[in-house]
C-alpha cells in the first residue's frame, strides 16, 4: 500500500450508512413526517452549533462533559447540540411572538455527544421530537399519544403499549407517603424497577433515608397491573388523601375515556403507574412505549408534559407537551423482525445495456416508465449480460429489462422477474404503455 | 427583564428555520430524494465529524482556515465536514468491496464552513449531491444532466438552462492554443467572464503572460452562441489539431444526440464553451443550471466527471461524475417567483373546538378524516370562536370543521373555507364518509 494514502476511517462512535442502512431509515423519516404532519406539526429546523452558554444553561455535569464544545475562530464559545429540547426552548423563547400560540413542532435532525463508548451508543445520532407548545388541554396529552399510536402502526408494528403515566399522580402519592422532599430521588429509583428488579431498588431506597412501610407502599403502587379500568379502579382506593393526586388520576380516568371515544386501538394504551421517566422536568402526563415482541431495548418512544419549557430564555410561562422517536431502536427491532426490505436500490427496475448504439433508446424507455412513478436504472457499461444481472440481484432490483438489438427489431422488450426467475416478452409501443402495465401488474403481484 | 435570563439568540452566520420557511425546504428535499430514487440513486450518510487529516487531505489553505476543527475529549483532532465530497471519496474507499460498482448515491445533509460572513453566505447550510461512481460510460454523463432536468421541472421550474461542456475540449484546445502549462489558471479566469467582463478577465490574463493572439483565441472560444447543432459546428471548425479537443467534442455531440433520443425538453440543455467549473478536478463533461428568471444568481445545480474521487484514501482508480443542487438559491428564487405557499402548516384542516365535552367526538372525526389522507388538527383549547379562526388563518389553514353542540345534535359539521369564506353544512355519518368527500372536492377545487 501507498504510504502516501490516508487511511479512510469514521471517527470511533461514529457511523457511516449505506445504502442498505439508510434506505430504511429515510423510509422511518419519512412515515415519521407524515404521522407528524397528518395532526398538524410542522417542521423547523435550529442550527448544529450553539453559542455554549445556550446549551449549558440547562445541562447537568454530566451532559456538559458529554458536550462537543470549542472556541470557534471568531473567539466565540459554541457546542455542538446534545438534543433538540434546548433548541426548541431557545427557539420558541426567541421567536414566541412571530410563531404563536399554540405551536406544533416536529423536528427531526442529528445530535452530538462524546459519550464513553459502550454497545448501541452513538455519539451521533438523530433525533425524532415532536411537541405542542403553550396548551394545558388534555386534548394536547391524548394526542399525543395518539400519534405514538399512529406511527407505531404507520412503521409497521401492532403490538406495542404506550405506558401511561402522570406525574401529578406519582408526585401526590409520594407526598402522602410523606416523602415529598425526596420525589425526585425515589423517582429515578422506581424507574429502574423494571431492569434492576426490587430487591437493588429496595437496597437504593433505603439507602436514601426511605422507611420500609414506605417502601412497600411504593412498592405497591408501581407493580399495580390490570385493565385501564382496573389500574384506574385500585388507583382511586389509594389517592384518597392528596388533591395533587386526585387530579392527576382524574385526567388519566379522562385520557383513557377519550382514547376510547378516538377509535383508536384501546389494546394499544395502558396506564402504568410504574412509568416515571428519570427527568425531573415533567410535571403531568408521561409515555413510555414498548415494543411487546423486543421489551428488552428499552421504550422506543418517550415524552410526557412539562409546566415550563423555556424558563432559562424567557420569563414567559410556556408549557407544553412532547415525545421522541428512538429511530435507532426502532430500527434495530424491525431487521431482528425481518421488517426490512434489505435492499441496497431505491429503483424497481434495471435496463440491462447491450451497447450504446442502443443507448437512446433505452434512456426514452426509462423516462417512459419512470413517468408512471416507477424508478428505473440504466445500466450505464455494456458489460457482460452475467455480471449486469449479478449487479441487478446485488442491488436487490426487482426486475431486468433485457432489450438487445433482436428484441428491439421485434419491438418487444424482455422482462425478468428476479425473484421467481420468471421471463416474459412484452410488445414495447412507442410510449411504453404496454411495458409499464406489465411492469406495475408483476411489481403489484411481488408485494 | 430577570437579569438571570440568557439571551435567546443564534451564532452570526446560522439560521433558524421556522414552519414558514422549513416547509417549503422539506418539499423540496422530498422532491429531490424522489428525482434520485427514480433514478437508482440510494441514499448514504455519513458522520458531521472526520478524523480532521480526512478532512485536510485534500482540502486548499482556504479551505482548512473555513473549516470548524478542534481536539475532542479523547484528544483527536477532528473536523466538521464542509462538503459531501470528501466524505463520499472516503466512504467510497473505505467501502467500496462491500459497495460493488457502478454505485450510485445520493446524500442530503448539513455541511459547515467558518466563511467571513457576507449576504447570501451561510457558515451552515444543506449540500444536496448525487454521484455515479466507477463507470467512464457516457450513459452516465447524459443521467446526470436528466437528473438535473427531471429535478428542476419536478420543482416546477420550466425556463432553465442546463450549460453543459466538456474540460477535454477546453484543455485540449488550450493546448492547441499553445496554453498547456497555463490551464488551471486561464479556465479560473474564464469562469469569471460572465461576471467580471471582458475587459477584466483581458487583464487578468495578460498579467498572467498569456499573449494578445491567445486571448481573443480563448475569448472567440468561450463567446460561442447558438442551437446545439451551430455551436458544435463551430467547434468542429476549431478542434482541428488536438485529438483531445477532438474526443471532448465527440463526447458533446453524442450526449446532444442522446438527450434528443430521450424525449427529454431539448430546449433545457445548451451546449456552451464557456462552462469551466473553477475545480481542478473535473477531467471530462461539466454542468451548470441557469434559471432563466434568476440568471444573476448562478448556478443552481453543477457538476462534471472526475477520473480520480478518492486518490487520497485509496490507490484504487475511482472515476466518477455528479452534480450538487443549490438548495438555497432555489428557494431564494422560488420565492421571488411566488412559487412558495407561505403555509405554517403541513395539515389541511383546523377542527374547532367548542369545549371538552366534545372532544371524544372531535377526535373520532379527525381519526377518520386522517385515515382519508388529510392532516387535521384539534384546536387544543376552549378559546373564543374568533381567535380560533384567527389561528386558521395565521396558520394557512384551508378549512375550518365547525361542530358545536347544536350541529352535532343534528348530525352535521359545517366545513367554512377561509379564503373564499364559503361555508357549507354536511351530513355527519358514523364514519364521517360525507366530510371528508366533501373536503376532498373542496381541497382539489382549491388547487
Amino acid at each position: 500500500m501507498n504510504k502516501d494514502i490516508i487511511q479512510p476511517r469514521t471517527l470511533p462512535g461514529f457511523r457511516d450508512f449505506p445504502p442498505e442502512a439508510m434506505i430504511p431509515r429515510e423510509r422511518l423519516m419519512e412515515t415519521a413526517r407524515n404521522v407528524f404532519r397528518s395532526y398538524g406539526f410542522a417542521p423547523i429546523d435550529t442550527p448544529a452549533l450553539e453559542f455554549l452558554e445556550i446549551l449549558t444553561g440547562k445541562g447537568s455535569e454530566e451532559t456538559d462533559r458529554q458536550m462537543y464544545h470549542f472556541v470557534d475562530n471568531g473567539g466565540r464559545a459554541v457546542g455542538m447540540r446534545f438534543d433538540l429540547t434546548v433548541p426548541l426552548a431557545r427557539f420558541v423563547a426567541q421567536h414566541v411572538d412571530k410563531l404563536g400560540l399554540p405551536f406544533k413542532r416536529y423536528h427531526i435532525g442529528p445530535v452530538w455527544r462524546g459519550e464513553r463508548q459502550q454497545a448501541g451508543r452513538y455519539r451521533e445520532f438523530i433525533q425524532s421530537d415532536f411537541d405542542t407548545i403553550g396548551s394545558t388541554s388534555i386534548a394536547s396529552d391524548v394526542e399525543t399519544a395518539m400519534v405514538i399510536h399512529d406511527l407505531l402502526r404507520a412503521i409497521g408494528f401492532d403490538k406495542f403499549k404506550i405506558r401511561i403515566n402522570n406525574r401529578k399522580l406519582l408526585n401526590g402519592l409520594l407526598e402522602q407517603f410523606g416523602l415529598a422532599d425526596k420525589t425526585a430521588q425515589v423517582l429515578r429509583s422506581v424507574d429502574k424497577l423494571e431492569k434492576a428488579g426490587r430487591e437493588k431498588v429496595t437496597v437504593e431506597l433505603q439507602a436514601a433515608g426511605v422507611g420500609d412501610q414506605q417502601i412497600s407502599q411504593i412498592i405497591d403502587l408501581v407493580s399495580i397491573r390490570g385493565t385501564n379500568d382496573q389500574v384506574i379502579d385500585r388507583l382511586a382506593g389509594i389517592a384518597t388523601e392528596n388533591e395533587f393526586a386526585r387530579q392527576g388520576l382524574d385526567e388519566l380516568r379522562e385520557i383513557a375515556t377519550l382514547i376510547g371515544a378516538s377509535g383508536a386501538c384501546a389494546e394499544n394504551f395502558q396506564i402504568d403507574p410504574s412509568i416515571a421517566r428519570g427527568l425531573d422536568y415533567y410535571t403531568g402526563v408521561v409515555f413510555e412505549t414498548i415494543l411487546e415482541a423486543d421489551a428488552e431495548i428499552g421504550s422506543v418512544c418517550s415524552g410526557g408534559r412539562y409546566d415550563n419549557l423555556a424558563g432559562l430564555y424567557t420569563n414567559r410561562q410556556l408549557p407544553g407537551i412532547g415525545a421522541s422517536l428512538g429511530l435507532d431502536r426502532l430500527l434495530a427491532s424491525m431487521e431482528r423482525q425481518k421488517m426490512l426490505p434489505g435492499v441496497r436500490t431505491s429503483a424497481d427496475v434495471l435496463i440491462v445495456n447491450f451497447g450504446s448504439e442502443h443507448l437512446g433508446k433505452y434512456l426514452q424507455i426509462a423516462r417512459q416508465i419512470r413517468m408512471s412513478g416507477l424508478g428505473v436504472e440504466v445500466y450505464p457499461d455494456d458489460r457482460k449480460l452475467g455480471q449486469q444481472f449479478k449487479y441487478a440481484d446485488q442491488r436487490g432490483y426487482a426486475v431486468c429489462l433485457v432489450a438487445g438489438g433482436d428484441e428491439l427489431a421485434r419491438q418487444q422488450v424482455k422482462l425478468k422477474w428476479m425473484t421467481s426467475g420468471q421471463q416474459a416478452d412484452v410488445f414495447l409501443e412507442p410510449d411504453a404503455h404496454s411495458v409499464v402495465t406489465a411492469l406495475r401488474e408483476g411489481l403489484k403481484s411481488e408485494a
